[in-house]
């Protein structure tokens, strides 16, 4: 059985995208049954893989990764590819047809021995393997009635994917709209060989924060954090890429949501008492992990930092034991605000109605925002407001949700509240009189230094609830209990 | 004194691309001198900065990295920023203004507190910084004779760098030629400050070779190696990018030139017996090294292996004894070979005239690669191939090379030769009665899966010979004292 693999990482079974291939198909018959736009006949998927990108207009690229959806129909590591999925409209069969680049026999010297179409076919378990210059050839032949193409806009991003483009197009009848959504909703429900490798990848992942934590001290920088995480997720787990830029925020730097950026580059010495959030996540063929653990730099939480931290901690464990199938994700977001602000009422900090705080808005002050995202093929997943599903919420404190959707089991999904003090939230709360009136001023203001606290897991929708892939220390005492031992 | 700096990193103080303004704008008023195309008024030369990059259409960016020509002007991280020099052409006087993204208040949440115009002054020492929204007054304010902007092809890339865009451009006259040779030559000749900076992290990225070197043994993975080369120059050198993907090659992938690509990504596990080549550079403030060391997997050199490394460390030392201002590359590279060939003649792989030998190429088959490049800011640095410089020669044999210059005081290359056992190239050699003649084809098959060595040096040339920033263990006694040490 053909597999990807890295070391002693992970085997992931070819399988896993011939069986996301046929779900796709699936899922496409039972969408084209609907529309009755197509009956009968030959019908085509053309998609293209990613290409390799250089760094301006320089002979260096960067380390090549492939596009999600190739990824996720194909599994191939190389760049320059297109695949083809032939569906039998009658029988819901499917056929797969890897398209690979024909280089020039020269260029084994600096690639390495290039593989045969032959060889491409027995290490990624599709149907035939081509090459991309007999990519017109296989159409005319193929003399498809329909060829669906790609093209859609990440909500998450707002950037539009456009269609592939290739020779004799214009003798087809293509679309380019049906198959995104569809494709996305495939990806948002994960298959169990899928779930093997996220589980596989997050538990890396967390293995990696363990290793750091215990390394973080007083005096540090910030980027020997995100160096060990990447070293440890590389040479142990396998995994060449992060899923996105480690966040390694120290003092006052932890309530900066993206920090990290080459503008802030995690690059400021950690001072004795201040806390540390740290939300990194490493990847393995393709798939994400995405965790933040928030500790105490010197290992000891004072009052003030457990008072924070509980409250999030608090807020977490509440929706980690209301979620499932069936629930919605805008109230899980409603209930990990109402959580931290009971929280941060009993410890002094507001006061008032909690109900009536929340409608106010009053907990994207603290955290301002979404209570997390899917997950998947990438960090911030697919699948977020598609045009069957509820759009984004309106409302000041709702509106950064990346979906508002019910959960489904199979969802993979974060769970992330976090409780920051940022100047810019804090100084508008207190000039606007229906936050301020909820708010103990002066121990509101105590906190203007603190920075922010943020503990986000990674979960699989189950039908009676979730399971948390991150397994790493989560209450005070098992912080302390980490950050002590060797 | 404002500097870059990265923890206890080198403190690379703004000054150096000050001093980059000023040779660039006495370059230009030389030219300008000469064409006599422009001789008063006021001359601009705008830049574009470098731009976020997003992965596909999704929300995660690559970590930004500045482009190099900005990045020499102005040293700035951040991306989306454009930069002006004002020349005042009687005085030679050159004035700097960098021009910011304004962004919108509400990023501070995402991104941290935003930098005024003022605060970018003094971190940057320009002489002004506007908002990028300020570009059109500003222009139409000074009012400039001639814009001169940047656009050009890079000679190891083949690809064209377009020139900015701007609102206006129509009402000036511009010029997007005359500036790309002038600034490439600029960085051709490195500066004291620059040097500095080049000597730093060539000692980080020798000190975490020095690190692997310790580390690889039988049975660990080529991408461990990679990943504590990685770590090392980030967590100690501060260096968060590699100027270029890691190539880990073992056993036979010590061969492949450009391998640890996504295709052949570092993922073989080393074997007893086997040599392993490992090509790695990190970069600080845009600044790159790349260094080869050819190691034995197991410490211990056999034989063979002493035989060929030999040959090679005799060609580099060949090369280095003899580098110095005002020698041709061409001839350095002809050098190399031909030592190469006398030694392997010498342990009886070859036989017959060397001069001959190497006349009808045959050092091609071994090294395929040129002798080295020029480096600094882009790996594979530009100025190789500028108009006023010698041509890329034709003969197979040395058509490879990178640039074919006289050598000057100032210029920082690699000095990297190498001799490799490629199947294509062996059974070519063996095919072609004209190298074969010179073959003891017994001796020359012994190594068929032997691989490769190439060694690897940064080197400054000055006026009397050469001075080498990599600080490696570079004869077989001092890697196997390395490799046996702790």
């Amino acid at each position: 059985m053909a597999a990807f693999q890295m070391g002693s990482g992970y085997a992931v079974p070819m399988t896993l995208f011939k069986n996301n291939r046929d779900r796709v198909s699936k899922a496409l018959l039972r969408q084209l049954s609907k529309n009755l736009k197509f009956d009968s006949g030959n019908l085509l998927v053309l998609l293209e893989g990613g290409k390799d990108q250089s760094l301006y207009n320089t002979d260096v690229d960067y380390v090549f990764r492939q596009e999600s959806y190739f990824q996720y129909l194909f599994g191939a590591k190389e760049p320059g590819c297109y695949g083809i999925l032939t569906i039998d409209v009658r029988t819901g069969g499917v056929s797969s047809i890897l398209f690979v680049p024909r280089l020039p026999e020269e260029y084994s010297t600096w690639m390495g021995e290039l593989l045969t179409p032959e060889e491409f076919k027995a290490m990624y378990e599709v149907d035939a393997v081509y090459y991309l210059d007999e990519l017109t050839d296989y159409l005319e032949k193929a003399a498809p009635k329909l060829i669906l193409t790609l093209s859609g806009t990440n909500s998450d991003s707002g950037l539009t994917m456009q269609p592939p483009e290739f020779d004799g197009k214009e003798k087809y009848v293509t679309d380019c709209d049906l198959l995104y959504p569809i494709l996305s909703e495939c990806r948002v429900i994960k298959s169990a060989e899928e779930i093997e490798v996220l589980r596989y990848v997050a538990k890396v992942s967390s293995d990696a924060h363990i290793k750091v934590m215990k390394f973080i001290r007083p005096g540090k920088m910030e980027f020997e954090g995100e160096s060990l995480f990447l070293h440890h997720s590389y040479s142990v787990g396998g995994c060449r890429h992060a899923s996105y830029t480690c966040i390694c925020g120290s003092g006052t730097n932890s309530s900066i949501l993206h920090y990290g950026h080459a503008g802030a580059p995690n690059s400021r010495p950690i001072q004795d008492g201040e806390m540390c959030l740290f939300d990194m996540g490493a990847n393995y063929c393709g798939y994400a992990a995405d965790i933040t653990c928030t500790f105490p730099a010197n290992g000891k939480f004072t009052d003030d930092q457990k008072f924070i931290y509980n409250a999030v901690l608090d807020a977490r464990n509440a929706v980690s034991e209301t979620a499932r199938d069936g629930v919605s994700w805008v109230d899980m977001h409603k209930l990990a605000g109402k959580v931290l602000l009971q929280r941060l009422k009993e410890g002094g900090m507001l006061k008032g109605d909690v109900d009536e705080m929340l409608e106010a808005g009053l907990s994207a002050v603290f955290q301002p925002h979404g209570l997390g995202h899917l997950i998947g093929l990438d960090v911030h997943d697919v699948g977020g407001y598609l045009p069957t599903e509820p759009k984004r919420p309106n409302e000041p404190w709702l509106c950064k949700l990346r979906f508002a959707r019910v959960l489904k089991a199979g969802m993979y999904v974060t769970i992330e509240p976090g409780c920051y003090f940022i100047k810019r939230l804090m100084d508008g709360a207190l000039a606007n009189p229906e936050l301020r009136k909820f708010i103990n001023v002066d121990v509101f203001n105590r906190f203007r230094n603190f920075g922010g606290v943020r503990i986000e897991d990674d979960v699989l929708i189950t039908q009676n609830g979730i399971e948390n892939f991150a397994i790493v220390p989560r209450t005070v005492e098992e912080i302390e209990a980490t950050m002590s031992s060797e």
